[in-house]
């Protein structure tokens, strides 16, 4: 929690550069090797948990503010952004209304406004990612999905609904191409999509709807040195993926 | 457009009762057998196109104003409204500022603060409709899909991206209740979905893809009077139907 004194010269700064009434949430999805994380920030003094977030400057452009977002904290630039959800209940920042609601008065508090947030996720290497607390928090840092702590305000329900959300976007857009090496094995994929759902696939399935979305070209060249039969290796075809993360994928109805 | 006047009493209002920098937007999709068109406003004097909108009241949840809002331009209550997206670039009510910026000072003026707007679809039986215009507007009317005409502001991206959306959803989302009759034909529920994706279908994959998806029920009857063989007769199972909406269709991954 901010002092008296930064809380005011933070809402002084924040009156005159932000949009009112709007935040933006960011749920940054971890994946290495099977395993799946996500990126929370610990508030100074209370310790609680929370996702990163901010707010969009008066003349930027809203794709652009989650990005620098994301990137203040964790380093990482032009990474595919999804916006998935507004959540705008009125009551969603009284936690926040009630912490600040007696430091300054209702006029300059920027934080006792009611505040709409934009949730985007994104799915990141957590491998390359740095990340870094903002000036409200001691720390960023990642958390194993399935021992997530409790989250302030409704971010427990923005993180849920961002999962629900890339799962269900499994189904028809392609994911992956900055969490795989440029090739890969089918069964290197499956584990991608197997780690996200948090479920075992069945394998001749997979591969076969895979193929059939038409985002994969097979390497004339077979993985080496193992002891079983050299598995098929894969990359993605660009063209193809950039167009079904627009279009959805071809083939369904 | 307003006289200023009008619009001087309209800012007063609104900036009294309404959240500033946001505003709703709702695509209405109507449907009936076998036509769909969209529900479009037109512009008092101008005589331009828009959809029909609005904002959100102070202490109003988003879910609530954006029903309130199809209410008075449709009269409909208790809609399946779907949010789909958030459309904020700083320009998107450059149109708006120009034409009202001469008439109030900037400080009063509502029309002057940049807006982002959340967008939500609808779709319904367009004989269900009563449409009402707003005070901006002269009327209220359904227009044909395939020959809608300029719309202001972004309003065309707006409606391009809710018909782009609603056909993705057709893949892991049910729809139809509110469309079809208590009970129906196979054929006819393709209608809607040709209908929709404004192409034919093979008819024994709709069969097996829609039964896959565990949200019909086939009744003992079978449809009466007809030359050809009595087809079967379908309704909706309304618990399956809900938490398909819900968690998207079984099945998929």
């Amino acid at each position: 929690m901010l002092t008296k004194k930064e809380l005011k010269e933070y809402c002084i700064d924040a009156r005159e550069n932000y949009l009112a009434h709007i935040s933006i949430d960011c749920v940054v999805f971890g994946f290495h090797e099977g395993t799946m994380k996500v990126l929370v920030l610990q508030m100074k003094d209370e310790g609680e948990w929370y996702l990163p977030g901010g707010f969009v400057l008066k003349n930027e452009p809203i794709e652009m503010a989650a990005n620098r977002i994301l990137k203040e904290r964790t380093g990482l630039d032009e990474i595919f952004l999804q916006q998935f959800h507004v959540f705008g209940h009125p009551d969603r920042s009284k936690e926040h209304f009630d912490m600040y609601k007696d430091m300054l008065p209702e006029k300059e508090n920027w934080f006792t406004n009611r505040f709409l947030t934009i949730g985007y996720y994104a799915l990141v290497d957590f491998c390359d990612v740095n990340p870094a607390p903002d000036q409200f928090s001691t720390s960023c840092a990642w958390c194993d999905l399935n021992n997530v702590p409790p989250l302030k305000l409704d971010h427990t329900l923005i993180l849920k609904t961002a999962l629900d959300t890339l799962r269900v976007h499994l189904n028809y857009q392609p994911i992956g191409y900055n969490l795989m090496p440029g090739e890969f094995t089918m069964p290197e994929l499956q584990k991608l999509y197997e780690t996200i759902l948090d479920k075992k696939l069945d394998r001749r399935n997979f591969q076969r709807r895979m193929l059939g979305f038409g985002i994969l070209k097979r390497s004339e060249q077979l993985r080496k040195g193992g002891a079983h039969k050299a598995p098929y290796l894969y990359s993605f075809d660009l063209e193809n993926y950039r167009a079904a993360l627009i279009e959805g994928f071809k083939g369904s109805w």
